[in-house]
């Protein structure tokens, strides 16, 4: 048998705090939990069943793995055993934003309740905020996807197509630990392996809410790749899944076959110069929308409005928190609440769809610190010449 | 511009009046449709957006991406503007089982109604028998997962772990057209293509509701392959990603490094002999939960109960349905309420994990006709010697 909490009982006390303080700030009294992510926030590792936070403790009700146990471990077959094993339950949350319709529904009527507040919410505020465990497991897949990044070179062969490098490169990545899921909150976007797009592909709008384009190879899964030859005087913008830990780093890296235009070489060079803003601006206490203006200004000022954030279909904003997801808080965009804290994690994506050229910028995972902005992807920012 | 409807006229006529016999049938006059799958089913393509489904025809509400056109096809930015745009809607219907209860509450509420019908249901239904055409895309991927599957004994090398050898099935998947996301309906399962299992790493229980277990390499996704050196006298077995098409079959073999125990061959053998028995009595009109019923009966006449679907937890079904997504009806499982039809496509599984040895038996997709079952997975089914 296998004890359920993985996490070390201070690492565990500490997330459990946080969760327990933006409670009593909704005043929500219990939680039930069942999301993956955030089971695995809370305990260190994922299973089938609920977690129930409460100010007297958290009690798991488990559905599967049959061989859990601990404290506060019960094993059940359906949610329905749940209100009776957990006594008063006070003011309930559930994960609104994340369990289906008929999953919530039938919570509430378990616990014989109409309304319950938002635990999503409530479980997004507290991861965005990491704790320095967090960091560190951030921080370790941050050397391994710069690692792998730096085999980019070696990997590229004269007549690849995009998709052939791609392939290489989550070759290369799973080889060196990558664990491949790549965990997205919602359902509103799929993925697999990341993002590697040449030439005019970038230029092509996807269905989804991620940073760049591509018509991907099958209309099932429209993003990414398409099998492009990569030829001379064309991009190559590379977004791989940085997950070697639970937790990911994002890093975006750009390089050409041969030289690039005047103008691919500005809107990079700008990009860069946007991450050494960010990292002089960011600071607690700022807000993620003045951040976006700033920015923003930035591309005014070099007239490259019309390639940021892509050209035909712009997203609608420049960075967001990573985690244990790709799609955490805070946001960087235009029309963002939050307020930047210590311990945020932001992947930060300044990034341009040159017409014809591709897409070219990087993307860099940052923590928040105290007085300054630590960078977690290290890999040599210029755009790198593949010929 | 693109075209938004991907499929002939006549296949989606075809699709278009099975869901709607459906939505009649239990009293529905529109569905709102947002869930990937499902949109793929009704477009050949996935968007993101809303389709509203009634008998007056199909009305496309498009947030991204934004190149596409065609009859019925109106951007929009929320969902706020659906009811307006799409005049009376009757008794609704909403992907209750798959939607998040926060996006289906902004549906109810946009529509100004309490109350709506399952979508998700309707949809199911509908997905469960197959078109001709779909039929056709699972065939090439189960041809291409053949081929990908024949590498195998060349893939291995003395002395690999099962992560490697899982490590280069993925690439050579990948590099035969694998599109790597594996779609699974609901939240309850996590993976990323697939499971290869050896020695005592089958036996351990996981999280998720698949037939096999494993550790896994991470307390973040704990399941599969975890690192286990491939050892003289275990098994390997192999159940990969089969998407080649946006489409998947669903096909494990079996291996061994040398000679396995009696036990274990005597369950492989065992496994065969199930598919041959469904293959000779899986029939339109039979229920699922007799078909079950038979297989157990097999596998209780070997005395081989403790090591079927499993042997520290037991998985509660025998196969499943298969196609856009792994988890499909019909589901063959001791209480299931389905009736088998002609159209469905079923991925039987009926594995054995012995201890100290690992997973042994097959899975093979099949295609249920009016008075045969034809098999989408032609790989060899006897255990293979790696050695």
């Amino acid at each position: 048998m296998k004890n359920l909490v993985l996490l070390s009982a201070a690492e565990y006390q500490r997330r459990l705090d946080r969760v327990l303080e933006i409670m009593r700030g909704q005043g929500v009294d219990t939680m039930i939990i069942s999301d993956a992510a955030n089971l695995y926030y809370l305990t260190g590792r994922v299973f089938r069943g609920w977690a129930a936070v409460n100010v007297s403790g958290t009690k798991y009700f488990v559905k599967a793995p049959n061989n859990l146990k601990g404290d506060g471990v019960e094993h059940i077959r359906k949610v329905e055993e749940i209100p009776a094993k957990l006594g008063t339950a006070g003011r309930l949350a559930f994960e609104v934003d994340t369990a289906s319709y008929s999953a919530v529904c039938r919570l509430l009527s378990a616990f014989n309740t109409g309304e319950a507040s938002n635990a999503s919410g409530i479980m997004k505020s507290a991861r965005a905020v990491k704790t320095d465990e967090e960091i560190e497991l951030m921080r370790l897949s941050g050397v391994k996807q710069e690692h792998v990044y730096s085999r980019i070179p070696r990997l590229y062969r004269e007549g690849m197509t995009d998709l052939e490098l791609q392939i290489a490169l989550e070759n290369e990545s799973r080889l060196q630990g990558c664990l491949g899921l790549f965990r997205v909150s919602g359902d509103s976007m799929e993925i697999y392996m990341g993002n590697l797009l040449t030439g005019k592909n970038a230029d092509t709008p996807t269905p989804y809410d991620f940073a760049m384009g591509g018509a991907g190879i099958n209309p099932s899964l429209p993003v990414g790749a398409d099998g492009s030859i990569i030829e001379r005087g064309k991009s190559v913008m590379v977004d791989m899944n940085g997950n070697f830990t639970g937790y990911m780093t994002d890093m975006t890296r750009c390089y050409s076959l041969g030289a690039l235009p005047q103008l691919a070489l500005d809107a990079h060079q700008c990009s860069v110069d946007i991450c050494r803003w960010f990292e002089a601006n960011a600071r607690p206490g700022v807000a993620a929308k003045d951040l976006y203006a700033g920015i923003a200004d930035i591309v005014a000022e070099r007239g490259l409005e019309s390639y940021f954030m892509g050209h035909s279909q712009h997203a609608s904003f420049v960075g967001h928190g990573v985690g244990i997801e790709i799609n955490e808080l805070p946001v960087i965009a235009p029309k963002s609440r939050e307020i930047v804290q210590e311990g945020n994690t932001i992947a930060l994506e300044p990034k341009f769809v040159i017409p014809e050229v591709g897409a070219v910028g990087i993307e860099n995972t940052y923590v928040i610190r105290k007085d300054k902005v630590e960078c977690l992807t290290n890999a040599t920012e210029a755009l790198q010449d593949l010929a």
